[in-house]
């Protein structure tokens, strides 16, 4: 499994993906699962991918080989919109599973998944979410944060607090809170995780992250969320009489 | 979709139930899935359930309509443990997908899943999941919680709290903020919410309890915790430089 989150927020884009890739109990590997395409000055694209490792790095591969090759059905630097960026890797994604689902089949699912994220010149940040069918939709003010993988656990938090308004900074602290309660709850998704936050209008990852196991912020983060969330529950009122509490 | 959890704990057993049942989106059903079987001195039993209704239903009514009736093999008011009817309530439910399964499998799926606390007279205070398969098993110090139906979404609040020194009144909290983070993620959860804190050796249902929607302890403790919950994520420090937040 994988968790990969992305939130499409005022200030920019805040990205995160885990780097477990497991096919079952006995393989199990460390692998990235964000992937940035080549620096430009005019345009930054993200690709997050949850789903079979096969499938996704190939889409993710042949992107990469076609990149700045001119064939307009493949080259991403050259497509206008961060839409068109999205259609591209929803067609790949369809070709390569029409060329390898019936083989994978018998040992299990071909299917993948992306978080498609970024900024081309002439427009905002944008963030999509192609499905295992190559379809898609576009994340936005009332639907600000997307997730891949094993969502479930890491969403309650999200539900809560992401508005557009959410700065970068709060994005953070969310991000890694929304990734302890997953890695906690589910032995599929672990670090390291990559972190983006991405700034509107800067068209850079200079700042992306790798944060670690035992990394010191987010233990800090951990420590003090878990003592605060104890002692909050402990503060709230108990049960009324009549619950024989 | 349902979600049902129950807690072994040193005070005794905490159960809760949703009672959302759905066939698609235009079949909406409000079910209680906290069964009582009937009241004795020597023993108090709780069959919790999610998966398909009519399934759950026929498997449980078929236990009513058999308690007292003096047959070995399906009479709950002579198992003399938990652990028999644990097994008896697997086996009912073997019984009736083999009876129903290939009818229902054009439609849909017919599996059922349950979860079986009380008490028998004897013996402490003990707690049962039971498979689709009829399989089953015990909840134990270490896994002092089970949950069956909608479960992810209310996970990580309990795996970061519940130990079996957690109180009935700390359980009341946790239940229902496991069920706010799992209702307000998940249309196919919602309330009434059936809660019974049975206390050990109390033998004893009388403190079951039905949370309505805007129940005013719910609201006090959803408010208290979203404000608290807030205010804790603002006062966790902030990312290194680096992140560019």
């Amino acid at each position: 499994m994988t968790y990969c989150l992305g939130m499409l927020l005022d200030e920019g884009l805040a990205l995160a993906s885990d780097s477990r890739s497991n096919a079952g109990v006995d393989q199990v590997m460390r692998v990235s699962k964000l992937n940035l395409m080549p620096a430009s000055k005019d345009r930054l694209i993200v690709i997050q991918s949850a789903g079979n490792l096969a499938t996704t790095q190939a889409v993710v591969t042949s992107l990469h080989e076609a990149y700045g090759g001119g064939d307009l059905a493949r080259d991403l630097s050259l497509a206008p919109t961060m839409f068109e960026v999205a259609g591209i890797l929803g067609a790949q994604l369809r070709a390569r599973m029409a060329a390898d689902s019936s083989f994978v089949a018998p040992y299990g699912d071909a299917s993948g998944s992306f978080l498609v994220g970024g900024q081309i010149k002439g427009e905002g940040p944008r963030l999509f979410q192609i499905y295992s069918a190559g379809n898609f939709v576009e994340a936005t003010p009332r639907t600000p944060f997307l997730q891949i993988g094993e969502t479930k656990y890491g969403k309650p938090i999200l539900d809560r607090s992401v508005t557009p308004k959410t700065t970068l900074t709060e994005a953070a602290r969310l991000i890694l809170l929304s990734f302890d309660a997953t890695t906690r709850s589910n032995l599929s998704v672990a670090p390291p995780i990559d972190i983006l936050l991405y700034r509107a209008d800067s068209f850079s990852a200079a700042n992306l992250v790798t944060v670690e196991e035992g990394d010191a912020y987010w233990n800090a983060l951990r420590k003090g969320y878990s003592e605060g969330l104890a002692a909050l529950v402990d503060a709230l009122p108990p049960p009324p009489a009549g619950w024989g509490a």
